[in-house]
């Protein structure tokens, strides 16, 4: 037994030199970064002897930290205390922005990649995979008559829901102008946060679908016939109304798929930035189909094609959804938001119609820190 | 509505420089790395005008190549003709392995995480995703009593399933040491080869499920209540019999939650290296459970825990499983795998015992390359 042993460890050491086989130990060493203290302090470790300087740039530092090289050619950086939360950073070696090889925890945002880390304790449990039931995420594929297309969505459906013959609500939860069907999975933490808040009984069991809100495309980056590209943020489809108009075939799909309810008191639609638009114009144009709108961060922008007929007359449409009436309008916006003046704008359209809607002012901006907090707060208020 | 497009994007910038707000470009310039060229060379850039010296190492060249400086700081290398593929690369920057920033698409295997492109025009195609149905692909935890823990499990459904009355047949699909439930969909391109192999005729539609051959993880790293670690390859549990012992709960899960054929003639079971080893020894345990098995490059090493009843009397089991039939036995290896001795020591039992195999001996060895190739001959053999 030894002496397999033995030939496998060393054949597996030789390949790994030439990355021929798939056996590569390279950046493992014994470098553990980050390396979070019970404190909550963070240190950032990378192993660089030949580079003049090293940074660490992320969300939990308003500028970048310079990190200091040890007699070993080892870089350190010890944060601050920091608060519970779900952080991303990157390194800046001679100029170079790179991720932390010792670090194999990334999410894209658009054409970047982090590294991630977690500080639990406090609002960052909920992001957290914990010992709870979890719920199912399935990739599929739909049918979209609207796009004449086939495309990507992502869908959690809650614990239990498979071995229940019950029929479940849905939330519709919408990404932002640099995202995907698949962000507020990555980015969003989503799926954590729905099982938790559903563990702690602070949430309904409910469907979470999760749609890509760039109608020229089929699917997330990479995860089309289109290959592997340079995402970019303003694709041309970004604001023309194809999303809002070609939302009934999502809806039908969901409907027609999985155990739901098909009323309104079961259908929530919410989303951030673009999608928070999105939720807009799709709750006022399908105006007795949502009994739940999220604004977050809307990007409340005047859109690239005015006159489709989604946007037309919003006024007399939102009227309508007033009149038809609903449970919840919630909008949710950092007092650093670069949109907070739109969505002020936006306040007093809807105070002077008398159309009442719940107000969350944060702290910060926008940023994927505010949208986790707002739909966990969110989702709590949902189909009670 | 210029003036509103104005504020938005300066917005943008401004606040990208501090990283604050989700809207950073930075690394995405102009460049384009890789570039893959129409005859199939690739150009790989990287701008780092601080930086001495630039290679490039990845699994289509053998050593690493160096990169050159152009005035603009841009370092550029360009490679030979590459043969129709899925390839992983890294940079090595003064000495400091990197990603590609301007390369979004990456894998991860073990504790590395490495770049990719594909190169179609033959056996990439089928690593593609194309204009073809889309099976889905689902993220499920299931029960082990065996385990006496909640599992993460990856299901492939194929096109139709959903809409269908049928029942399907299934394949058991197993990692390597380095290897989780998302090993076969990241670097396997298992629902690409599937979708493509379908699309094409050339495959039953077909269940592929897909396992951790971990038993002490509940999951792949950072989807399990232990957080974000740093993945080793040499867990306790690996080769103790815990995965061929507990694996009777995964055909039930699947069995009592999916519409399957419930015989021997409609399951399948194949695995790479430590999952190849798994296949011999399940099959062997269940006895009248498999019609067909696929050893791909398997690790046949003597166990950790030789005294697990599974491990005892595999000539007798063998014998037995002999007795019994089987549709297909698939044995496939590199010329340069290191474990290309120990599976002639396996072809030379198997002979003796005259239990017939399909020997297939590829060029290469203990790669991913070769088991997706593997994987793509073997799935065509299936059920027909």
């Amino acid at each position: 037994m030894k002496k397999i042993w033995l030939i496998f460890f060393i054949s597996m050491m030789v390949i790994s030199l030439r990355a021929q086989q798939n056996l590569d130990f390279s950046g493992s060493g014994g470098i553990i970064s980050p390396e979070i203290h019970p404190n909550n302090t963070v240190t950032f470790r990378l192993n660089a002897p030949n580079v003049k300087t090293v940074a660490v740039q992320g969300d939990f530092i308003s500028e970048t930290a310079n990190m200091v090289k040890g007699t070993d050619g080892i870089w350190t950086y010890t944060s601050a205390v920091l608060p519970s939360e779900f952080y991303s950073y990157s390194f800046i070696a001679d100029g170079l922005k790179i991720n932390d090889p010792n670090n194999v925890y990334v999410v894209r945002d658009v054409a970047s990649v982090f590294n991630v880390f977690l500080i639990g304790g406090g609002q960052g449990d909920l992001y957290k995979v914990n010992d709870v039931p979890h719920g199912t995420v399935a990739r599929r594929w739909y049918d979209s008559p609207g796009l004449k297309m086939t495309r990507r969505i992502t869908i959690y459906t809650p614990p239990g829901y498979e071995a229940s013959n019950a029929n479940y609500p849905v939330l519709y939860l919408l990404h932002g102008v640099g995202g995907d069907e698949e962000a507020w999975m990555a980015l969003g933490r989503a799926s954590q946060i729905m099982d938790n808040l559903i563990a702690l009984g602070k949430a309904k069991p409910m469907i979470v679908v999760m749609t890509n809100g760039h109608t020229g495309n089929a699917a997330a980056p990479g995860e089309s016939s289109k290959g592997f590209y340079k995402p970019v943020m303003m694709t041309p489809d970004v604001f023309n109304g194809d999303m809002e108009t070609s939302f009934g075939d999502v809806i039908q799909f969901v409907e027609n798929n999985y155990r739901v309810h098909k009323d309104k008191a079961h259908r929530a639609i919410a989303g951030l930035s673009m999608g928070g638009q999105h939720t807009m114009y799709i709750s006022a144009n399908y105006p007795n189909t949502f009994d739940y709108m999220g604004l977050f961060s809307p990007a409340i922008v005047k859109p690239n094609n005015p006159n489709a007929t989604v946007y037309k007359d919003l006024d007399g449409k939102l009227n309508a959804q007033m009149k038809n009436g609903y449970r919840l309008y919630w909008i949710g916006i950092g007092k650093a938001d670069f949109l907070i003046n739109n969505v002020n704008e936006y306040r007093d359209k809807l105070d002077k119609m008398g159309m009442k809607y719940v107000y969350r002012e944060s702290s910060g901006g926008h940023t994927w820190a505010n949208w986790r907090i707002y739909s966990s707060e969110f989702v709590p208020l949902l189909f009670q």
